[in-house]
């Protein structure tokens, strides 16, 4: 099979309707996998509704491999996870979907061949096909309700498949424009108490300084760049010159 | 606003179509989330579509905070994200889905209330919208393909929140029935390779010390359960019981 092997491939086990099919293609490619199979699909092959519904992801179903059974289908795989909600009784390890494909990159380093194994829309998979498997992956749904689709089932995965293999974009915060500095926040904020000491702010004066304080400690608080700081400046004098202006300009 | 504050509230901006609607509540019931906020959905309020392709999650439709404006429905909140593909110009901190679902999850421990804010369909986010939050949620797509619908993208939000507050089952291995000891791997291994040597199997004799070894180096990879262990005695015992009915058996 010519599909290349620094991913896992995607089988979808006899799809039922060429929509969720095509979900499917547009689901992984959203995180960059690309390697599909289908065995049996039940409205045969190709399908004009799967094509219709992956649009930009098309090329994964032109490049989809085609199987009759599950076991042609992962014939050229060392390690198969098979998705399902419920583990049966079988004997298989269960993975959490970020913990199956963190495992799964691992094994891809090693040279491994890897295949994620998805069940019909309502029936699901059959102990047939889940025997097939070296280890299950469940989604840690709310015990309640679990009506995860196959569409959704292929997201998760795949989205997980991405947090494990991509350093994803900074984690914490990534701004535009230069955080101010302290001499420029210090200046800022002599600027407004200045004129807010000009403008009658701080009164009574006993309690003048606490205010001040609190002035200076909002000032601290927030997380202002460069271009904030020139903005809140503007800001400041802007009032001052209305307010020189008089009394009589609105 | 009477809803309970121990998750997030999902809020939908200007919805268009009641079939996202609805596969939102599915998608964040599907995750323990209940509590939807909606703006001025296109289609009026409550929506037959919605409600259809809820389904089994009706009950967050009929619960859900109806808001003219974005701000109107963030008015509770402390701390708010918005959900958008592309950061624009405006200057904020921008999360992962699970890096902000952890933090949520932090903040509500804290006290504070939150609301994670989804643009209408087609259009996304108006900047008026997203200067509303103090944070932006941007999920790592695959850059050349970034089609992630709504309820996709409540999906993974919803689900990177029971990541975050859920103590996920079992992330390695989960079992039916228990590991064999090691005296039982050994009384396999000596059955079989007493069996084995009855057979003739290992042959030549200068190379049986090696294969005797590679054999319990088989049996010692295994990850076998007790079951596991009784069943492969069982096989050699029928093997042996056949074999003694002599070579007109069949």
């Amino acid at each position: 099979m010519p599909q290349e092997t620094s991913q896992p491939a995607f089988v979808l086990i006899r799809p039922q309707m060429g929509e969720n099919i095509g979900a499917a293609a547009r689901a992984m490619w959203n995180f960059g996998l690309d390697r599909m199979r289908i065995t049996a699909p039940r409205d045969g092959w190709p399908n004009q509704k799967a094509v219709a519904m992956a649009s930009g992801a098309g090329r994964l179903l032109d490049e989809a491999i085609m199987c009759e059974t599950t076991a042609e289908a992962v014939a050229d795989c060392t390690y198969v996870y098979a998705t399902t909600a419920r583990p049966r009784e079988l004997t298989k390890p269960v993975f959490t979907p970020a913990h199956a494909m963190k495992d799964a990159a691992q094994r891809i380093a090693n040279g491994e061949k890897i295949a994620v194994l998805f069940g019909p829309e309502r029936s699901g998979m059959e102990n047939d096909d889940i025997a097939k498997a070296n280890a299950i992956i469940s989604v840690p749904v709310n015990p309640d309700f679990a009506s995860l689709n196959l569409g959704q089932c292929v997201l998760l995965t795949a989205y997980e498949w991405r947090q494990a293999t991509v350093e994803t974009t900074p984690a914490t915060v990534s701004m535009e424009g230069e955080w101010a500095s302290q001499a420029e926040m210090e200046a800022l904020a002599t600027h407004y108490e200045d004129r807010m000491t000009d403008a009658g702010f701080f009164y009574p004066e006993h309690k003048a300084p606490s205010m001040k304080i609190n002035l200076r400690n909002l000032w601290s608080r927030m997380p202002l760049t460069r271009a904030d700081v020139q903005m809140l400046h503007g800001v400041m004098r802007q009032m001052v010159r209305w307010k020189e202006r008089g009394p009589d300009d609105r």
